[in-house]
């Protein structure tokens, strides 16, 4: 078992393009070598963006604080704290802050995600 | 893509024996047919625990609200808002409130999990 918290896994710049202030935290990831899938989780800063993309894997999210949108060829829907999304593999997407503060949020995604 | 909010998401008594005061949604399931696993929200009442057990599959839970506890064969370790655990196949686990308010946290399972 791993207990761990938050606030002692340390935080990288997302640095793909299309990515504007956003933060990743592995909180579940490699060097914990998950049966089947990682937990990550997000800040994104006021006024930024995760890219618009698409890839062949999933994404669970749940958000944990702040307001945003996540835009999808079908249109935008609003979140909030408790909001969740799936999104399909090869569905577009992009969640971007919409408030004054962090938009945080948990992404788990299946291990072949690269 | 799927985008819902917990207030939404109906809640179900566990009565799995050895459950005590524990409520659990099921915020991506089995109609929602994700590829690879699941999330759902499970919210401990004071006084409340999940089962003492194990099984072949991981638990990935992160603590949203509340004070409570992992026990495990080594110990037991305390959990708060932003807590992290990762149960490994075969661990076995309870989570127990031991706070004054609800004990909320995620957790994910993989698809082949009962």
């Amino acid at each position: 078992m791993k207990v761990d918290h938050i606030s002692q896994v340390p935080a990288q710049e997302m640095d793909m393009p299309g990515a504007e202030k956003v933060k990743i935290q592995w909180l579940v990831g490699e060097r914990d070598n998950p049966p089947n899938f990682y937990m990550r989780r997000f800040e994104v800063e006021a006024g930024g963006c995760s890219p618009k993309h698409s890839h062949d894997y999933e994404h669970e999210v749940y958000v944990l604080d702040g307001e945003g949108l996540v835009w999808s060829e079908n249109g935008e829907k609003s979140l909030g704290p408790g909001s969740v999304v799936l999104v399909r593999p090869g569905e577009e997407h992009q969640f971007r802050n919409t408030g004054e503060g962090p938009l945080c949020f948990l992404c788990m995604v299946p291990k072949d995600a690269k």
